[in-house]
């Protein structure tokens, strides 16, 4: 459901394929699938960052769904109602479709056969990536997932998303050892989820450059004006820019958030990677081409921090592998 | 957009007919159109109801929503993204989908071409049955409205209603001078938006029998631990029931409410009635039978204050007028 309309999604496999490919035209050095078998460990990481009652209903949801009708199987399941200002989000109700419309923010990212599945072993590659550059293994990971994370909040999913891969390995790189970390988030969309898991910490900072929430989704997050609170105020940067935005104003907003992250005296960085900031991406609206994603890939490593990068938007399919991998390209070799 | 799937709309005009064939099938004393012109009173009661914003965007979504394409003229809008827990619903988007989101609470209220004359002339409705009966014109009114209004809070829309019509006529009342005033919600459903225009005042008594929130919609509200709050604080009593109730268990919770509205020295009573408690409702879950809302509005009757019936929900189609006509003439012939 996208903007009032049942249209096929664009978030779709051939997406990881390119970037999986273009790592290997360029001789990536190593490409590793995520272990099958999360370890304990991994169990308490994902209660940490997210709710339990909502890891539990993302485990049964689709076995619920078909339960209630077997010719479900046919359809994704997408909300039809859900709770709005003063209405209640402490009682979880019995009822599915009240479950589905609690935990979520949107109807474009339905609940399929394979979503659980796909998250969890998504998210478990961004903790592993956390793993091995917070052991010192290597100075920066990929964590190159399907589905993405950086929308998927405490006990919500919305924007693709239904765990938050960065909020994960931010959560991972703290735990084994490092005192502060940032999240930089170069999506297009704003990364609201991990905003809003982060937003009384003070041990984390989240930036994000991103569509003015204003004009682009998600719309009700991310606000140049929503600097953290609590514990956490002031560890929170929004840089909302206008439709049309080119790379040489993009990459003002980089050094802005590359200045914060320094500042903040961050020991370990996460990167959500999104390329939806390409010109020609079919859902969004700034014009960076695909040789400046060398430069944001060299100025992040300016930063001279373990670094772990997650996958998330961008739609422009054919590119998105280019794209991606210049990133990291530029980031390995400046 | 029904528990996941498109489907035809349960609220349908011919429910409207049902009730006024009835009428005048029982020679009702006084069938009167909503004058065409709400006048300078009505404009300013709606906005101590609803938020100007809100009504704002009402007035204009359908225009904007053609004009975004032509195409949607033949579509109904239907949200597609909204705000959760800790999204900010202080800033009003831009975007068109991002308002539609942020005024609603669910998919299967769709949007149309009339929606937004028809909930205003059912407004008007309501407010001049709350002007005759405060006025001494005569004992009880009935606003015969489509769409209804318990579900629409001060700045959202759901469950078919746009416009709270019962909000509107107590407010009415109130300031014609009632006191107190009580409203009574008999809908198998949760008044969730009364209960929320209304839940931190104290002059106005909001009551509600209804399919317990764990399974029945709204599903968010309803529960029984919600009392008010602030100078509201034990002015909101939620009665919910599961379904399978039967008349002598839902009677026994119409007593429980007509004492409580009793106790609270209502001036004035407003009745938000939906027929949708018969045993025969499509997508509701108690046993009430035809014959019993002689005696519901016998019971109402004998609180013996000024009446304004809203009317609300009811898809069992061809039942809906003998239903919801029975409770007048209880209400009026004992």
């Amino acid at each position: 459901m996208f903007r009032g309309r049942l249209v096929p999604c664009h978030e779709v496999p051939a997406r990881l394929d390119h970037v999986l490919a273009e790592l290997r035209r360029r001789g990536a050095a190593s490409l590793l699938a995520a272990d099958a078998a999360p370890d304990a460990a991994f169990a308490a990481l994902l209660e940490r960052i997210h709710a339990p009652r909502y890891l539990r209903f993302l485990e049964r949801a689709w076995d619920e769904w078909i339960a209630l009708d077997p010719a479900n199987a046919q359809l994704d399941a997408l909300p039809s109602v859900w709770p709005v200002r003063g209405f209640r989000a402490d009682v979880e109700p019995d009822n599915f479709a009240a479950r589905l419309g609690l935990y979520s923010f949107d109807a474009g990212t339905p609940l399929t056969a394979g979503s659980w599945r796909a998250a969890r072993t998504g998210a478990w590659a961004a903790a592993q990536a956390a793993r091995a550059v917070a052991q010192g293994r290597q100075r920066c990971a990929f964590a190159l997932t399907r589905p993405p994370g950086h929308h998927a909040g405490a006990d919500f999913f919305g924007g693709y998303c239904f765990l938050n891969n960065a909020a994960l390995a931010a959560q991972a790189l703290r735990e084994a050892g490092a005192a502060r970390v940032a999240v930089l988030d170069v999506d297009y969309h704003h990364g609201n989820g991990t905003q809003s898991i982060f937003y009384e910490r003070g041990d984390v900072l989240t930036v994000s450059i991103h569509g003015d929430p204003r004009t682009e989704y998600p719309f009700y997050l991310g606000h140049a004006d929503e600097r953290g609170a609590g514990a956490g105020e002031g560890a929170n940067l929004n840089l909302p820019l206008p439709r049309g935005t080119d790379f040489d104003a993009w990459r003002a907003a980089l050094d802005a958030a590359i200045e914060a992250v320094r500042r903040f005296g961050a020991q370990a960085l996460v990167v959500p990677l999104g390329v939806d900031t390409f010109e020609g991406d079919p859902i969004s609206g700034f014009r960076l081409q695909s040789a400046d994603y060398l430069r944001v890939g060299a100025r992040l490593a300016s930063l001279a921090l373990p670094t772990v990068f997650t996958f998330e938007g961008g739609y422009a399919v054919a590119e998105v592998g280019v794209n991606a991998v210049n990133v990291l390209d530029g980031f390995e070799n400046g």
